[in-house]
């Protein structure tokens, strides 16, 4: 699907059941890859943004909303920190959040489509940072599913599944066999942690992707905050974990070391992001 | 400023710094009061939705995000609860949240523009519901500025500020001596609450705001919750106090009576967003 453009009066939207968020800007990049739609913009109010399928993705000014939520939550508690996955996460922002993290030695990424990478390194070159030239990054280009389904056991300290909403390229990244997939190759003291949509304008999703998470881990929580360019504002990352839900206790080591770069997460928010589940989705999920 | 439509194509949006937000439906009634341009639409997603001066007020199907955020966390712990004020408001949800509460017996409700009731009753009923007709509100249709000043100190349990942006007929209610004028009319185990915008795009009105609040009041604290149609869906709200920060601590009597038919406010949801403060916030609001 491509972005919804006014090309006459320099705005581009992303259309969702009859609401539309736009931006006013200039479209740079418009082509279609392999997998998908890819349009980037130079925006009035957040600089260089990029859609996906005509979904906004992430934008140079708005980006940290996103990847501090759901990086830092997995990133400061996982026991150990020697070995990451990211899965999907083409514009570099997780990658990045990740390598903050001294004591993290290696990272693997897999990103299905080289387009995304190549341009956002290209447009974008801000949200990845120095992250693409670390060399505790390993770029796979392959299917993050096919991944994790190959791993051996045990593999990493932090999961991570970055990727748009369920239709397209990221459909296969909802479901039962790929969450097991992720616990089977996580350590044992590790965390594991995805996207889970906005309660408001995915609520199906959201809330049958959080039980699902819930029927595979032990321990698994939605955290709530705001990406104001995703369908409704508000959106969710779901962390899960083993052998206690470790992903509610950030190490405070950690946290001194990245908390003061940070722009939204805080241990004190995260705090207050699990805790502030809307009633009519607390119902739904603990009745 | 009217509302930004797109007859053709049935968009009727709320443009922000380069951002707009727009809902798809029916301009219903488009008209210019005495203190504003009043929008009503019939939209497809949310049912019908009010706009003045080309901004977002409210939606029969999303008004809950910001009605109970306002109202629960200030009915729910002030000492007493015999008689409340609400500035503006006129829409009606702000009344009919604060009269879910058997315990109040007075409620003062001060709305400069008579036109804004005359259509939300008429358009939006259901957003006022029962308050409209219930014997304990008092509509009085003038000046909330004046009204503060004039009423005696000590007069109320709660007040409630439910106004627009700081422009227009809302700009009186964000400055001192306003505040001020709320706190000598409070009793002193009453709560005051305001919206202060939002952190995102309204970052300076929101930090000003509840510094200026801070001065006045003994307590005052922001909470952060989302209103997918405001500017950036984020939104806040702040809570003062005078003896103690009385607005964390909601009483258990009013909860049972209320929560089971709220969709978002929950103590659980309510101390998660005292919590959920962004980093770039608390570095301002806590240096």
């Amino acid at each position: 699907m491509q972005a919804s453009q006014d090309p006459l009066n320099n705005w581009i939207y992303e259309n969702h059941k009859g609401v539309r968020y736009g931006l006013k800007g200039k479209v740079l990049v418009d082509e279609r890859s392999s997998f998908q739609q890819i349009t980037i913009i130079e925006s009035e109010r957040y600089g260089k943004s990029l859609l996906l399928d005509g979904c906004w993705m992430t934008a140079e000014h708005q980006e940290r909303h996103y990847h501090e939520c759901l990086v830092q939550p997995a990133l400061c508690s996982s026991a150990e920190l020697s070995k990451a996955l990211i899965i999907g996460g083409g514009d570099g922002g997780t990658a990045r959040e990740c390598l903050r993290h001294k004591e993290l030695k290696y990272l693997d990424m897999v990103e299905i489509d080289l387009r995304v990478v190549e341009l956002s390194q290209k447009y974008l070159p801000t949200i990845g940072g120095s992250a693409w030239i670390d060399q505790r990054l390993h770029l796979n280009i392959c299917n993050g599913i096919d991944w994790v389904a190959n791993a051996l056991d045990g593999t990493y300290d932090v999961v991570i599944v970055d990727g748009s909403d369920p239709k397209g390229p990221a459909e296969g990244l909802f479901n039962k066999i790929f969450f097991e997939n992720c616990k089977r190759i996580l350590k044992p003291n590790g965390v594991f942690a995805t996207q889970t949509e906005s309660p408001e304008a995915f609520q199906s999703i959201h809330i049958e992707t959080i039980k699902l998470i819930r029927e595979i881990f032990e321990f698994a929580d939605p955290l709530y905050g705001s990406v104001p360019m995703y369908p409704s504002g508000w959106w969710s990352w779901t962390f899960a974990s083993i052998n206690s839900p470790r992903y509610k206790h950030p190490i405070k080591k950690r946290v001194d070391e990245i908390s003061k770069n940070c722009e939204i997460w805080s241990p004190r928010w995260q705090k207050g992001a699990f805790d502030a589940i809307p009633a009519f989705i607390e119902r739904e999920l603990n009745p």
